[in-house]
């Protein structure tokens, strides 16, 4: 194999396949980068097996070949090499020479029959959707799935169409995160992918709004970027019917400031902190909100203006869930609709159609209600 | 005690005082930062024995008193209230109340019995600096102090004045720093500051070429910035001769570009990395640096322009020492200064007017030499 490349282009490249080489897998081969020319394509993959991610290098391609080297190795030289043309080239089958200027690196091949075959997918694309829009959705809701293995449907989030609309569900049974979009599709899907490969695929995703192909096959979800092709497994079981988790009907409906609301249930929240439950209570009062904490280190009161509608009530949370809630969402105005003490609050914006997310927190329920 | 301030004043004397609670002693006490006030001053003092901060606030005192509070959450509350005036006061004796707007924090009080008096030193001031001329000459060479106890003197930064002179001086058995500034004094010093707490002492001082004054006493050093004032103990027993190990004459003089040299050092240093000694070569040529490394990862060669003078030398480092050398360095062209594969390399910058400092390395001895 012989070829040149910019070093830009290159380590572009590498920075991109590395998602998925963690370095914690147990089969030293895929602390390895696969690079193969294919015609006059150069083709870098990374893969821990459930996450593989191949992407298309510009390169002059003078002699085809196919070699494994390892991933950090060739990914920190590259990072130091100049701004200039690199020269990559195997002449003896066993190391790989980079030349670039005044330096000159051989280094030792990995066996390249050792590394895995990737999931051969037939790409009859299912849809497609903007790459910025589909990396806020998972922005949106991957905070809310389950961190611990117990039950492992739940460390992933839900991808489904329904309706016309495109919708991305996590929950870890304290609390619950939807989004929905607008699609023009009536495929039926309904895959969970692991949260872990899809905060690696939102890294690869770019703000601007060329547009993603998604492809299902039982076991794996495509995204194809054009250059780039990630391809992670999906969990296996079926994911809990979070429809009949979320209320419809309320009894009291509060509008509050999101980041007012944010800053005092944050401070509120350092007098909770040496409890497991970073417990605080919720005193919902006309045109007020008082947010109460107490534990060994003291108390904390703070008020917060609001808009309500319905009857007072108190109620408490684990602080942690509000804070990831109020600190995803961007718009100013919210919506928290509450039933009673010991039923979900579910959360939204106060303008749905600037931003359709539903959030759901459950209160902690206190020995005195 | 009861006084208002504002949120900004608090804030930044608090981070002032926290370098030197470093939440590791084993006197919960010092967990606590001191707020006490002085006629009309509000003081505030961290401590961990080996390093004490006091730092004046600007502040309407309207009851005097002294109490000691929880550092960590005191920061956290302060710095996560809005930017306003806040309100502090006991009344009971147990507690502080903080109040700012519509917050309000009771938080315990701890003894304020415990806290451990300060050093008291006679601020016979010494000698004072610019502020900024002190930071750098930290800077330049705390990174050669030793890291493990096993002498525990070489922990500590060398302050002497000798000839006119104002010299930092730290080394660890295998490189040197030594950083001069002239200085008009004949006071003798000759005192060791641990190198940990010199590491904080830089970080409070600014970038502006206002005097700070120093003072010593047997023990302990002062830092005097006019509102805040920093002791640190000093290292027992005697610094090592550091003159008697910097050779004066040498045998062949390397003028090098110190980024060129610096990017071919650590490309090098890649595959030195899986040994210990991070081992490179160089082989010294007329007009060329050829710097080599290999390991099981593979080889590199680097090719680097120089000037020479004297004879062509082959001799080993562990790149660490070299790197971290011209990472500190800050002109464009250094000299590097040899007698034999076997001797001491001695680096300065090639305008010796224009920063005095001179850095040591001791070479690898190879089995072939």
């Amino acid at each position: 194999m012989k070829f040149t490349c910019t070093k830009t282009n290159l380590q572009n490249a590498i920075f991109t396949v590395q998602k998925a080489i963690t370095g914690k897998s147990s089969m030293p081969i895929l602390n390895g980068i696969l690079i193969e020319t294919n015609k006059d394509k150069l083709i870098l993959t990374g893969s821990d097996i459930d996450l593989s991610i191949e992407t298309k290098v510009e390169a002059d391609i003078f002699e085809e070949g196919s070699i494994v080297i390892n991933a950090r190795l060739f990914g920190e030289i590259i990072r130091k090499l100049p701004n200039d043309n690199i020269n990559i080239s195997t002449t003896d089958g066993i190391s790989t020479e980079i030349l670039c200027q005044k330096s000159k690196f051989n280094i030792i091949n990995m066996n390249r029959n050792d590394f895995p075959e990737l999931p051969k997918i037939n790409e009859n694309m299912i849809f497609s959707i903007p790459e910025n829009i589909l990396k806020n959705m998972i922005r949106e809701t991957i905070f809310a799935a389950a961190q611990d293995e117990t039950r492992p449907i739940l460390t992933g989030v839900l991808f489904e169409t329904k309706n016309k609309n495109f919708n991305l569900v996590a929950l870890d049974g304290y609390r619950l995160a939807l989004k929905s979009e607008k699609l023009e599709n009536d495929n039926e899907i309904n895959a969970v992918i692991p949260a872990k490969t899809l905060n690696e695929v939102s890294k690869i995703l770019e703000d601007g709004e060329n547009n993603v192909d998604i492809t299902f096959t039982p076991n794996h979800i495509l995204f194809n970027l054009g250059n780039t092709k990630i391809v992670s497994r999906l969990l296996e079981g079926e994911f809990i019917k979070y429809n009949s988790i979320i209320p419809e009907e309320f009894t009291l409906k509060v509008i509050a400031k999101r980041e007012d609301l944010l800053n005092c249930i944050e401070r509120a929240s350092l007098m909770a902190k040496d409890s497991n439950t970073n417990l605080i209570k919720l005193n919902i009062e006309e045109n007020n909100m008082i947010i109460t904490s107490n534990s060994q280190l003291g108390m904390v009161k703070e008020e917060v203006n609001i808009i309500l509608q319905g009857q007072e009530l108190q109620i408490a949370f684990n602080s942690k869930y509000l804070i990831d809630v109020l600190k995803i969402m961007e718009e100013d105005e919210i919506i928290l609709n509450f039933s009673s003490s010991v039923s979900p609050c579910v959360i939204k914006n106060k303008d749905e159609n600037k931003n359709n997310c539903t959030y759901l927190v459950l209160p902690v329920r206190l020995l005195n209600n």
